[in-house]
């Protein structure tokens, strides 16, 4: 036996007590007379007492032990003169009687600390060091206790969890597979899925009406900071249900999620914003609804006063920074270079100061009346006090850099708390996006996604007008989930194939197991995933889904700790009938 | 909103109420003047009734519906005058007022009933089909239920679910791995897990001292029909544990599953046998418990009388079958039949009959005595009116001989009830196993299995006697669970490499990751795994694991629903750098 407690556990209550704890030296002290370590495992630190005095072998042999040495000691359990109040361990320590080192420890290249000196590369090369700091274990155990809650709330709704193939079939339509040599099929390949779309779509079609599973997917994408090859999804489907049921059974797992984890009770529905409105209104289908801040278009009153710069344009418009209108000539300058640097990508800005005393100054003086910037100001909403930011341009990326100059003012103003959490759903999204570069339409979600029904006849007619069934749960301003109604008709499956751009022959070889299961009853159905990292990090307050994933990837998808990937033998190669055909010019 | 109740919910308390049902079509019967329709969903089946007199345009609408068209009906719920004692919803029946069909259905190539007529490739063909029955749902829901329960159970005792990564490094050690070539690393290949092992060991070195995780492990093997390229394992890892520890502990987590799952109470402690014990008792070290009649052996007692064949032989031993001594010559001959199959491999079989009077008949009666028959009898624990079977050879094969005997015996003599279930430990195992043909040791259960403390010093001299701190939980003969104490210490891992083979630079470049995390404080740990498949399996009382699986493959390794593997495009090849070359000789 091991121990007999954890180093977590130990309260006044067990003063007197004979104790054997195991864990890891956090660190020692060495005051002279006395050595005091702090022992610590997953549970917490409990403070170890060697007194030179009474027993200065043992002593001595204390004062020898190393950082992150694992330890088995004895001892007894004594009230501390000393208290520490900011642990729960803080009232008392360990009289020690007899230490065993279990193993020892080379000098960590890092400190295991909350605030450690390590940087991203060697964090993860040490991964096993950096998983003992308490800032990633409390990541991981928020972690497991929200996949407890996803299950435990779906499984009494009556949902099913049930695994489907990681083994499946490569289809080229949407992000690149992951591909595996098949070694029993010579010169075949299975795909790893990038999400069990097609298999919860045959689930219903099983009859199983509520399908969830929490699962891995694969995409072999261009890794960005926020992008893992391996990612875990939230996984739903649903038979006999329209959009509102789905929305309502989802709405209450993310208020579920909220009020059993974090503790927070959000009792009013999500609002939900169609496409057009969250784009026409933050310019982003993922808005942050934590802060008002709306945009408006100003194109319509603004133009005719000789200003060339709105005159030519097809969009104007702004937003109103509340109280803003003692910004400093500095801090304008650092908006105007935020709005213009290329990621943004507007070509200059236009600001109107609301002074308190209900006079205007502006950049475009010139041009407009204190009558037409009040005009622009009662249309912003805004009050004396306040700032009014102005870009023009085309309409697609004027809004989206309103959008961005938005979520930068939500950040200086501190309006973006992060314990703060505002839900909601973005719904009637086009079904389809039209790519000028391959002169063909894509699936803007998938191509199992239901057009809406009184957007049938457009299909053929109209394809770009028609609306999806299709929604999106966004959460200060990250995208958390989406889904849609799904087609459950063969030949509306085959027309959508079909504006596509796909041959009957592809349609068949690619999902012709999935139009024949629909020849054979299928029920009306539709789905939802949620990003299990995004939504993990989320909670957590982390920007970035690294530290909430146990073994994550770098950025070129390597695992620097196990150093993969890594070529195999020529044995292996042979037996999956390969060969390495590396083109010169890419070298 | 398709449906106000499901077609298992309703009861005589709600006669009277107006529902909505939707559904399949399970079978239809037109009695003249009234049809019967019986409506099914996952939850159950509701009969609906059309009566050609009140409604004759719904009762023909009615009467078109074919097998497995799916429909909506609106209807009062009533008192059926012919109540179904079978079915929970026997009592009532809707008069149906309004049918919408949401989907019509080709006829099914097989009958969705718990007996189909559908041969095995065609039902998985069909799975989406064949997973309607009933049959096929109710082992999807104990999975469900008991993913559920492992859940519960661990994350009670502290464990935390932590998911490991699934791109990860080919080891050559072991089986086959699946490998996935990388895009962005050229030439290079990431592995999937035939286990997270090495990662599961990592985190008890970060601290997380209690880990489990239901998880997809991959191995490319060539398929036994009890074997998939994918399937599941309940996978856990302890720290600061020994033996007994881990064997509590999941001796708790099974008799939770029995209790909660199967309303199985077992009070008692598994037996624990070591794998000598397990050998020489039942010729297996997955001895079936649920009957007795042991193996013993009588080599010292039946040599010496000028029988050659057991003169001449290693090893002579027999089991007793209780109340056999009747056994006609036809099923004499079954026996001798049985044990000389190849695959069982005996030479022949020696019977000896002990007559309710007290006297033997045996084959070998021109050799034996009575008294020296009885001298066996006594041995093998036989009373009057059994039979010995007695098999000779080497031992290994004579051992594995008596075991299929034994089970063939028990299966005769219904020995091997599916609704009981004998847990016991195999513990012991032997630490390396040495192959003839390589002329080296393979470690029996991996290379990080620590050996038993006692045997540390063999290791170097006599690596073939060294125990390992191995254990399996074995239940009804097959094996469930397996794990081990594993190295936690460098020197001891670096000397079980070398005695494996494994050159240091080997060793290395495999395993450097692990061997340099057990340089930073590496606690004593355990674990264990359980094949998730089969243990499902064992409780839905089915011998093989293909229908506790949603989406099974065959014993090629193919998904014959989604007709996968497949091939892939050139570009995907050119992307990976990848050439097929198929060698003629192995067209």
């Amino acid at each position: 036996m091991y121990r007999t407690h954890t180093c977590g556990e130990l309260r006044p209550e067990h003063i007197g007590k004979q104790v054997v704890l195991s864990g890891w030296v956090q660190r020692s002290r060495d005051l002279g007379g006395m050595t005091f370590i702090d022992l610590r495992d997953r549970y917490g630190i409990t403070q170890l007492v060697f007194n030179m005095e009474t027993n200065a072998g043992l002593c001595n042999q204390a004062r020898k032990l190393g950082r992150e040495f694992v330890i088995q000691i004895h001892g007894r359990v004594q009230e501390r003169s000393n208290k520490n109040k900011k642990i729960p361990t803080g009232e008392i320590e360990i009289i020690t009687e007899k230490i065993d080192i279990l193993n020892t420890s080379n000098l960590p290249p890092f400190t295991i600390e909350d605030e450690t000196d390590g940087g991203d590369e060697l964090r993860m090369q040490y991964r096993y060091l950096d998983l003992r700091r308490n800032a990633v274990k409390k990541n991981l155990e928020l972690r497991h206790r929200m996949a407890q809650e996803v299950r435990n709330y779906l499984s009494n709704e009556n949902f099913l969890e049930i695994e489907t193939p990681v083994l499946i079939k490569s289809t080229p339509e949407g992000a690149r597979d992951f591909v595996v040599p098949s070694r029993m099929n010579e010169g075949q390949f299975y795909a790893l899925p990038q999400s069990p779309q097609t298999f919860k779509q045959l689930l219903m079609v099983a009859g199983y009406d509520k399908y969830f599973q929490i699962v891995k997917c694969f995409r072999d994408e261009d890794l960005r900071a926020d992008r893992q090859p391996e990612f875990t999804q939230i996984d739903c489907e649903m038979a006999f249900v329209v959009r509102d049921d789905v929305l309502n059974t989802f709405e209450g797992l993310t208020k579920h999620l909220f009020k059993t984890v974090k503790g927070i009770d959000i009792r009013e529905s999500f609002p939900r914003l169609s496409y057009n409105e969250a784009m026409s209104t933050y310019g982003s289908d993922k808005p942050d609804i934590r802060f008002d801040m709306k945009i408006y278009e100003l194109s319509e009153i603004v133009k005719g006063k000789n200003f060339m710069v709105f005159d030519n344009v097809a969009y104007i418009g702004g937003i109103c920074a509340k109280a803003c209108a003692e910004y400093s000539r500095k801090q304008l300058d650092e908006l105007t270079n935020f709005v213009t640097k290329p990621q943004v990508g507007a070509k200059g800005l236009v600001w109107v100061k609301y002074n308190s005393d209900g006079t205007f100054k502006s950049t475009v003086d010139k041009f407009y009346s204190q009558e037409d910037l009040e005009t622009w100001a009662k249309l912003l909403r805004a009050k004396p006090g306040d700032l009014l930011l102005i870009l023009a341009g085309d309409k697609t990326s004027t809004l989206k850099a309103l959008c961005e100059l938005r979520l930068e003012m939500g950040n200086r103003l501190e309006l973006r708390k992060k314990d703060e959490f505002k839900p909601l759903w973005v719904v009637d999204f086009p079904l389809l996006e039209w790519d000028e570069e391959s002169r063909r339409f894509y699936a803007m979600h998938h191509p199992f996604t239901s057009p809406n029904k009184e957007d049938l006849k457009l299909l053929e007619t109209d394809p770009g007008k028609v609306k999806a069934d299709a929604y999106d749960l966004v959460i200060n301003g990250v995208e958390i989930g989406g889904g849609s109604i799904r087609i459950h008709n063969e030949d509306l499956q085959k027309l959508m194939f079909k504006t596509l751009g796909f041959t009957d022959e592809e349609a068949r070889s690619q999902f012709g197991f999935l139009m024949n299961a629909f020849r054979f009853g299928a029920p009306p159905h539709g789905g939802i995933a949620f990003g299990f990292d995004r939504l993990v990090s989320l909670f957590a307050g982390l920007d970035s889904i690294r530290d909430v994933i146990a073994f994550p990837k770098n950025n070129a998808g390597r695992d620097l700790m196990i150093d993969t990937p890594s070529v195999i033998s020529e044995v292996q190669l042979k037996e999956l009938s390969l060969k390495i055909s590396i083109e010169k010019e890419k070298k």
